[in-house]
């Protein structure tokens, strides 16, 4: 349907004097479970800016370079979307007529802007009276079909899991194993824009799949030479949602940080394994520290990010005292602020003022001049 | 602060070792008024992907093949940023401190980022009472200075003049010269990737800032043998502020699509210049075929833009039987539809339902099974 094709004379091609970056699924073909049975699915994810922080650098000091991952800048607004052109073009090699997942937020956009395009039918399940319509103005936009349930999370879960398994629908909740694939991609553009690892890779860590993804990424390119070194894995939770800090699950998990809000993340061991493997770190952060970060990203960097995708930053300048003279350093920022324009108005420092005579010299003296 | 280089070895290095995307100053130096003098401001903005329309060309029909340019994924959601990181750079260049504009939408939202990222202030003006906070809520973010006057929009407009003439602050509304000169890099983006201009593009057009900067970047780029023809340029505008279409202009513009709700353009020999000279056209779509536009680029593309974005594709729809056989037509989408989603709770055609018990039988019957 969209499959897209500059230089690999094999694959088949729509357009041949189509050039650009292709999307994720054929610039990386050769690390990723597809053949040429199927069918590419893509908006032209990936891509997105490694974005230099000349504040934070300077901040740090010590000829410390620090770069955010703009992963927001992806077509649907998050990162989401570098697993859901995975997860959606093998469930139309497969047949599927739809999909599935309980979500309110990045996940079910990405969802129902991958199915529709491949003309798949996007079901959300939700709990009934627990989530704003705004936060699933995305969805509807890209039509989804809503469906909200008496009960809570948990249920909606349940359901779409029967679901999935009795009826020819398919589930992209974080259990579909394709997602994974698609997310460690955006350790390879790392890679492939700084032309080597970075010393550190700090991210925010709810689920832990993208934490999971990226080492897996970064190993990827280390087998075949295109980086000499792997990052040392940072991994920043938020305080009041951090299993990987009290080292066991948190019954009723609470931030700000909606996105990494999770008391029993699905990528527990993977996510271990790529902590310890790396000689990494989980840290806590308060939500304090996630919105002061928040602020410095955009009052200072011109970078607007979700709350949640600050916590990587806002980890880093929690323990920048260990990062290496003149170490390389990238944060992870996984969604776009316009996805919680709330949050912007609520925290941001600068306020309007208001009521001021439209005269030269007093808006002039306001201004401080 | 932010120069980054890859392959040009003459130009100020800040790390040897950086690849990817430089942002379009770097990208397109040799075409625009910058100079080794000019501190390059920037995001990274630009590169946004020109995504294959597979329902519209299928729609369309007779092998045209449809385009969106996605400009709603530059860094700050829109367009603006392509005329804003040239027109903060020249500012810095020339020694700003501030910079000001009288805007609450776009315009704002990029002067903050760029303005903020150079170390300078960025104060935006408007009309007291006249604009919801929601609105500003990504320039508040980015640290803008928001004053309300009491006055309405044309005062904001005065006032801002005469504080860039009285003092040391620059204004970078539409006025300001470099802005056309960065937003004509997205007509360089699109030949670049398709390897020539295409048949047709169509724009939205408001104040008539973007089909004149496309028109010269499409020349400029056929001066020299980048491409070797030039396109159709075809403007839509909103039926209830179309001065483009009553030859005059209109006193009280109204339409849903507030990005293009201008009644007197600012840049209107140039935009009948660009017209007359690629043989385009001029053409009014109303409010409800806008709308429909932006269903079907949500829900069958998978692609969420501001509804005003969607002029370009409901100008397409409504005159899609002078498209020849077999043409490439380029839609321009200015805004990320994140930016307003008020819009999309309201306009989309899915709605939630909601009450179900939580049984597989009953789920599964409302979806259809």
């Amino acid at each position: 349907m969209t499959i897209i094709s500059r230089s690999i004379p094999q694959s088949p091609t729509k357009s041949s004097s189509i050039g650009g970056w292709r999307g994720l699924i054929e610039e990386y073909r050769q690390f990723l479970p597809v053949s040429s049975k199927t069918p590419v699915i893509t908006l032209l994810e990936g891509n997105t800016p490694l974005i230099p922080a000349p504040y934070l650098s300077a901040q740090i000091g010590r000829d410390v370079k620090v770069f955010v991952k703009y992963d927001g800048l992806n077509p649907t607004g998050s990162f989401k979307d570098r697993g859901m052109t995975m997860a959606i073009s093998k469930a139309k090699e497969e047949g599927a007529k739809a999909v599935i997942c309980a979500s309110t937020g990045n996940t079910s956009a990405a969802a129902a802007a991958y199915a529709r395009r491949a003309g798949m039918r996007a079901f959300v399940i939700i709990p009934d009276g627990y989530v704003a319509l705004g936060k699933l103005a995305q969805a509807l936009l890209y039509g989804a079909e809503v469906i909200a349930i008496n009960g809570n999370f948990d249920d909606a879960l349940k359901i779409v899991r029967q679901l999935s398994e009795n009826y020819p629908v398919t589930l992209v909740n974080s259990v579909n194993p394709y997602r994974l694939e698609g997310q460690k991609t955006a350790a390879f553009e790392i890679v492939d824009v700084l032309g080597n690892a970075p010393d550190w890779l700090c991210i925010p860590v709810g689920n832990a799949g993208n934490i999971s993804a990226y080492w897996m990424g970064f190993c990827q390119y280390h087998q075949i030479g295109k980086c000499d070194r792997l990052p040392k894995m940072m991994g920043f939770q938020a305080a009041g949602a951090a299993p990987f800090i009290s080292k066991q699950p948190v019954d009723h998990p609470e931030t700000l940080a909606t996105a990494i809000r999770i008391g029993n993340p699905a990528n527990w061991e993977k996510a271990w394994a790529a902590s310890h493997a790396s000689q990494g770190q989980f840290h806590a952060v308060s939500d304090e520290e996630i919105l002061a970060a928040y602020r410095i990203l955009g009052g200072q960097e011109g970078v607007f990010c979700e709350p949640a995708s600050a916590a990587s930053v806002a980890g880093l300048l929690k323990v920048h005292q260990q990062v290496p003279d003149r170490a390389t350093v990238v944060c992870v920022l996984t969604g776009n602020g316009l996805k919680d324009p709330d949050s912007a108005v609520k925290h941001s420092n600068n306020q309007l003022k208001s009521g001021i005579a439209p005269e030269l010299t007093q808006v002039a003296q306001i201004m401080g001049f």
